[in-house]
């Protein structure tokens, strides 16, 4: 039976706990939070759904000890208030810093032996901590990273096309914030690679798009939430069925020694593979730039 | 094909949306609010969701000429603060009743002759009020009502006793709000009747769960959404493959001369038929009671 | 994860391994069946679909091995010509009884402790052998039974009144055969009893409707497969998600000795618990009728 | 509301009215056939899934008249044994020609104004003719083609590689049969051109295994239904949502004069537009190869 915790009730969490129960992905699903009304706001809303949902999922919530035999924990804690105000993810890096630390140590000792997905923020920094203070193997611990940025940017290529955002390929790399970028050589719309399609300067218009375009949705309406909680249930589809899909996400890259947006291969071990991709110097360039930026907030906290 | 608009992109409304986007329910999906930049982002939020849902979905926004050819509109538009301050439904009675005889207005303007779910609260009196102002029929307009409140009549009763909260049967009728009851006469667990299976004393405590669970949720999280938005999505299926379902709604009962909970046959025309119970003595005077006190709400604004 | 095998990869069995496979309901789906090139067909049609299928689901097939850590076998060997040929599904008895003493002792050899839902008929007695030969509690083991016939019932009591289905309450209990009987007292819809809305002669026509009615689909298309197969589907559901849902399915009922259709709650163990139903002296003894006509079946292979 | 027809019940018309009514995907499903008592079994089996089914439903069956305002008609009549038995899909060319001249003028007579997606055998053929007998523009009739056959190469490319077949792009072109081939220019798995994985001795054995594997199948269970019936299902969804999708199928391509396999923007209209790929030279004359093939047959008939 697939059971599912969600650490982090806030609206990301929540809206991955509604998608999980509007689907029946789950059998069953724990919550847990540090907001004791909130926490069981939504588990209540969300027992109130049962007789009108077409499965039946058991919703528990603010027990640890069931995380023991839990197979997937996404993690959604964060202060998006903090993001939202300084217009950069690094925004709510400090108090996730501690919340990912404290967070990880209550997993470990539940003795949880499954697979991590990340979302808090900034993810690839968060999703770093987390291995480290979870015990768990870099395999096991994985963040949505750029598998979120990447949906932007074929929406946004997409809509220019005046086609499906499925007809787009490629990928945003580095950061899951503002020193990502869109490598060009990886996209193709309908069989065309980029180049055929934009210019160069379309192209770094169009690259900049996906990160302000979230930050555009977080002044709206004050968080983002169907987006990413779409992007993390994928990712937990793919380690429950072990698909084996190819997806960018926030995965350990050996080459920039850091958590950082990069294709791998998501099966039941969680990060099966990270596939290397053959990138232009500058693209190269632009991923080294990141996870330097990656890295040094990193170690300002150490 | 299925189009469908909300209105009103608050919590619900949203949760409306992205429901119906997440399962495809809908070809062309309408987001209208007053708050352009709430619109604007939930409008963006789903579109860049759009590379990673099974399902394309024709986002559109704020364009109120599109609801000529709309199938089925949701109304969600509301207040919910001023729900959760003064811990009644009526709170919000003022505002809400303003905007349901503006939008009512603009609907009517754009020659809209599909079916109106509304969802905004005071669920009964608004659901009149819009029925006046669009000009539509009695049939056409409809309110989720206490198909909300028997939802968690169902989940209460069905966790009382252990059960799936689908095995129980049997209406919460009249407001939806504080008026409301439930009428165990009509209540069935697993083929028995609630007298064989709780006392008089059980039956009055558990018939004032569901809106009292339902104030703490929304004093949890500041709103409730999972459950209602469920339930609008529900009968709006019932709508579009015209299910004949039975469900309790906020119908015109012409028994009380107001819209009120109370079941009828949901199908293509909205209202199929009001099916008329056979309640004790004592349903019948508490329906008469929770009518009285909508009609006089609706008296004050008239 | 979710572990399903399916034996017996007739229309029926294919039937359930696709709704599976297109709804994403198991991770894991093990194929088994002793004709080798029908169970490679389906095992290849299943794989040429993930590329187009919204989930990925890992299928395998012929080996017993799996069963070790399956969590629930569905059961759908048989010989639908034979039934077709009697009109009557002891036509297919023998060859069942056989294949089901076979394939119980394969699955006790593997170790298997979950849960067998059993569709090969008839239904009642081949759930019987099932249960012995495989060692598993009568818990472990039921059947698809009147749970089908009971949907059958639904429809027809729904079409006759212009209604969703849905709307129809109560049972068909007995046999999954020719004795199986609309238990009347039971039946609901729209909170009417059935005595209210049908005459006796009313009752008696179509009380008979299910089980001709089927007997029609087999003739007509040589089988019947999709609301059997959803039927199955859905108590698999209840078990994954200890969902405790009320149906009527094959079990074992202590007060007439044998398997037989007759409501229980279903959860992660299977049948939870029997849920004793107030019948009239009328349909205790078609009941009984219908025991005595499984028993005696049973009796002849012993 | 979405309204669908399916024409020809046999196993891939009835898997495809199966497929669209357990998820949903229609409001109304129209079943037309010349075998009175199988569309009867069909029409009753589905009938007899809704009291289990998550969805509503309504099935009406050998009303032609209803096709007047059909949104999607799938055609998907045929003579399986034929091809079966001669190992090749214009084996039953003849018996499908006057079929589809037949029904291609009933629906012509019911004024029939919507997108016609053909399944029938061979696919290229007799979507040709459809095209013709109905009257209909070459945007709104097409066939399902090769979107089938490259989803088995993806499922071929990705088990070699032991990944998620959608991990596999591109596309197999041409005839719908035996001279169909995969573009291997179009081919990439996880950003990788097929020419950095695979020799071309292993491209060319490679090639040949889709149309080898459905052969197989067929012979295994007498037809293939899951893969073809899904395929079916997704174009007629990205017409439903003007998803403008991205897929090969079965086209009129101006540069062979033919309906082939070929990639073009499906959405409301049908075919919005075929898209050029830059094929090899080797490339290019197979698919001229492939077009002398389908228009020699259909010369045949002319």
């Amino acid at each position: 039976m697939r059971k599912v915790a969600v650490i982090g009730l806030g609206h990301v969490g929540a809206t991955v706990a509604y998608t999980i129960f509007t689907h029946g992905y789950a059998d069953t699903l724990v919550l847990l939070d540090k907001n004791q009304a909130k926490v069981e706001a939504e588990y209540n809303d969300l027992r109130d759904t049962l007789a009108r949902n077409d499965y039946y999922v058991k919703v528990l919530m603010q027990d640890w000890s069931q995380l023991k035999d839990t197979d997937i924990i996404i993690t959604a804690f964060g202060d998006i208030a903090a993001t939202v105000k300084t217009g950069d993810r690094f925004g709510e890096f400090n108090i996730n810093a501690r919340n990912a630390q404290e967070v990880g140590k209550k997993i470990q000792a539940t003795g949880f032996s499954g697979i991590l997905i990340n979302i808090s923020n900034p993810c690839d920094a968060i999703s770093t901590i987390l291995q480290e203070s979870t015990g768990l193997s870099k395999a096991q611990v994985f963040g949505t990273g750029t598998f979120l940025d990447t949906a932007r940017m074929q929406r946004i290529v997409g809509e220019k096309l005046n086609e499906d955002p499925k007809n787009v390929e490629g990928f945003v790399l580095g950061e899951h914030g503002a020193s990502q970028f869109t490598a060009w050589s990886t996209v193709r719309i309908n069989g065309k690679s980029a180049d055929q399609l934009f210019s160069k300067q379309e192209e770094t218009i169009l690259s900049d798009q996906p990160n302000k375009n979230s930050m555009k949705v977080a002044a709206g309406k004050g968080y983002t939430s169907y987006a990413i909680a779409t992007c993390a249930v994928r990712l937990m589809l793919a380690v429950f069925s072990n698909a084996r899909l190819f997806a960018p996400t926030s995965v350990y890259l050996d080459e920039v020694e850091t958590y950082i947006g990069y294709p791998a291969i998501i099966g039941k071990n969680g990060i099966e593979k990270v596939i290397k991709l053959e990138l232009s110097p500058e693209e190269k360039e632009k991923l080294q730039h990141s996870a330097t930026i990656i890295k040094q907030h990193i170690a300002q906290i150490r």
